[in-house]
């Protein structure tokens, strides 16, 4: 079948299953979640055995070892899996709730009232656990999914989402709520992000080469889950001993995610002060050092930082260190250099919060916290599709609210426009 | 110059305007409006002059009626251009409020802040009041922008933003808040669509063409405002005198704008009774019917729709019917013909009203009004900058709030993630 013609179908049956969806109750989704949870735990062998064949697969086709390991589902990452669906049907479900009612002065009601979104389209690389905690939540507010991750997962995909369409139809839901695209030709996200009319709006998750290209190609809404270059700035009023803290846990805890701290900014009136011991810790934890001149002054062991490195998501035990004679310098440098993510300031004088938090346009600004925390788990909101660096519709973590949408519900008794 | 490089300075120039004014406090803000407006006011004979310019060569070029008249700025326009300005200005102001706050287990307290959007680009045809209109609505909260208007207004557009600009900047607002790109090559927009990082949401407005070459090329986000195709669905159990007066509104009483009447749907039970008065009166007022089989048996004067009419938003005197066997059947018929805009059912079955309400998935959705209503001004949300029908971020009138963003300000006293 020609491809167009294929995905123009998935389309439309996903329109119909979004259809189908919203007239359910919220307990029906609630119950379809666990039934589907249910599903996947019955087939465990099978999801294992398709993964094991997309590993062998990879291998042959000479994967890197990180690729390997993001691809690989062994029997706790299924476990989470399975958990992460019970999780997702048990957070409460917006939808249909009313965000706001008022009464205009002719007497209409109006009601403005929360809707699933529609159709979602999420496009992802080679984690295969994705595919479950994506559906879910979707389906959680009543959308439809089309997925298309990564094709080295293809085999892992399919059976998690069988499992889902056969435990979720068991409970009631429409079949068509979760399709895989199994056309692992390029050409099929172009044609999936032109859906106009049909697919309501898509997630693009994994790099940047993958996140720009579905920007080119889009005819349909994107939000954009780009890279976090996201900052430290130590403060000249910093209690050093907090700083030292949250400035280990944000670049060590879990560096090779997109919350972490890539550049940490330094007042020079306390570098002298706090650089070398903090250094020192970086060292004994295993982190390279990357320093302007005033920093590898401070501590002459650290290399040289050149300009990409200010620009750089390094997802890694590395850091880039600069020295700022004032905080309009730290602020200038994000603003140039980040990725409006997530930053932090480490300060005690409220001026220099309050500057920090007006002046940095960022998703998430902390005061007195480790970046790491930005994340919906964290922040209280059950689970995250993924975390928008995009100003449009939702910033920061992505959760059940955010796959919504609205409509105006108008109540009248025979009003027209005079 | 170069047009990338040109329209690349404009967006650097628009950022650094974007941060200037969210460090102007609201009552500044809304100085400068006033200031804008009073400049307005000074400078009616200039823009006078340079829209009689655009006129003369728009004529030459031979331009439709039609189009001339949207070109033209008469003293009543540019008067209620100045009073639309004074009256933005005095609009509540969302900038800044917190929409939520909650204080997690580990005691951080998130701050959910409302903050501009940051830098907005708007593609529009050839009335020059949205000029105007739409600069204000961006800048009333925070956001800078960037105009591209039509060629043939190219002059009226240029006199009516340096005067805002040089009202705005005596005022303490940033010269740079307000743009308007010059060049008149369709490549100018594409390159502006396309600035990442530094355009933050492009709204086009105009005709179906110039928002799909938007979509098409846009690698920021967009919000689109599609046509309106509005139903109004009269009911077995409708009011007919109700039905008849909001038939009549939704139709005639401004037949050119999107929240207009195109189809009406009625039920069979009631066509014999309902369809032979409601079709004397619209023939009374001009308007041309066009039926299917079983409309055209009960009034034969009709015309035969055909099935491009279903589709088609005339905004003109034209309505095509069509009697429907079911409710059901009404709402399959918006489902694939409408455009998710305004539709309303005319009911006094409440079983009916919310299948209605539940089924039509539009921007708005009407019990017993006009569609007529669907307007920020209508609405009570003081203007708009538009009708979005996409479903991300707003949806329906676009109005002040809508031009906001958020960000998750995280106060905290050391947490790091454990």
């Amino acid at each position: 079948m020609n491809l167009h013609r294929e995905i123009t179908i998935m389309g439309d049956k996903a329109v119909a299953a979004a259809r189908a969806l919203a007239r359910l109750s919220s307990e029906q989704r609630r119950i379809g979640l666990i039934s589907m949870a249910d599903e996947l735990e019955a087939r465990k062998p099978q999801i294992a055995s398709s993964n094991a064949a997309d590993m062998e697969a990879g291998r042959k086709c000479g994967l890197s070892p990180a690729m390997l390991d993001r691809l690989l589902l062994n029997d706790q990452r299924i476990n989470a899996m399975i958990a992460g669906l019970r999780m997702v049907a048990d957070l409460p479900d917006p939808v249909g709730s009313d965000i706001k009612r008022w009464t205009r002065p002719n007497g209409l009601l109006i009601i403005k009232r929360r809707v699933p979104i529609g159709v979602i389209a999420i496009i992802y690389e080679s984690r295969p656990n994705v595919t479950a905690d994506a559906a879910a939540l979707c389906l959680r507010t009543a959308n439809a999914v089309i997925l298309r991750g990564g094709k080295e997962a293809l085999r892992s995909n399919i059976a998690i989402a069988e499992a889902m369409s056969v435990g979720g139809a068991r409970a009631g839901l429409p079949t068509d709520a979760i399709q895989i695209v199994r056309n692992t030709d390029h050409e099929a996200v172009k044609a999936l992000v032109q859906l106009e009319g049909k697919v309501d709006l898509v997630i693009p998750r994994g790099g940047e080469a993958l996140i720009r290209s579905v920007a080119e190609h889009a005819r349909v809404p994107v939000i954009k889950h780009y890279k976090g270059v996201c900052h430290v700035y130590v403060d000249e009023s910093a209690d050093l001993h907090m700083a030292m803290k949250i400035c280990e846990n944000a670049k060590c805890q879990r560096p090779g995610v997109c919350n972490a701290m890539e550049t940490l900014l330094v007042h020079e009136k306390i570098a002298e002060t706090f650089l070398p011991p903090m250094c020192r810790r970086y060292m004994e934890l295993g982190v390279e050092l990357r320093g302007c001149p005033e920093a590898r002054r401070i501590v002459p062991e650290m290399k040289e930082a050149v300009e990409d490195d200010w620009y750089a998501e390094y997802l890694a035990l590395i850091l880039a260190i600069r020295v700022v004679p004032t905080i309009s310098d730290a602020v200038e440098h994000i603003q140039k250099y980040g990725s409006r993510h997530s930053d932090a300031i480490v300060a005690s004088s409220s001026k220099a919060q309050e500057f920090f938090v007006s002046e940095v346009d960022s998703a998430a600004v902390y005061v007195n916290a480790s970046t790491r925390f930005t994340d919906g788990g964290e922040f209280g909101m059950g689970a995250e599709i993924g975390i928008s660096t995009d100003k449009i519709h939702a910033r920061g973590p992505m959760a059940v609210e955010e796959l919504t949408s609205y409509k105006y519900v108008v109540i009248g008794n025979g009003q027209v426009r005079s």
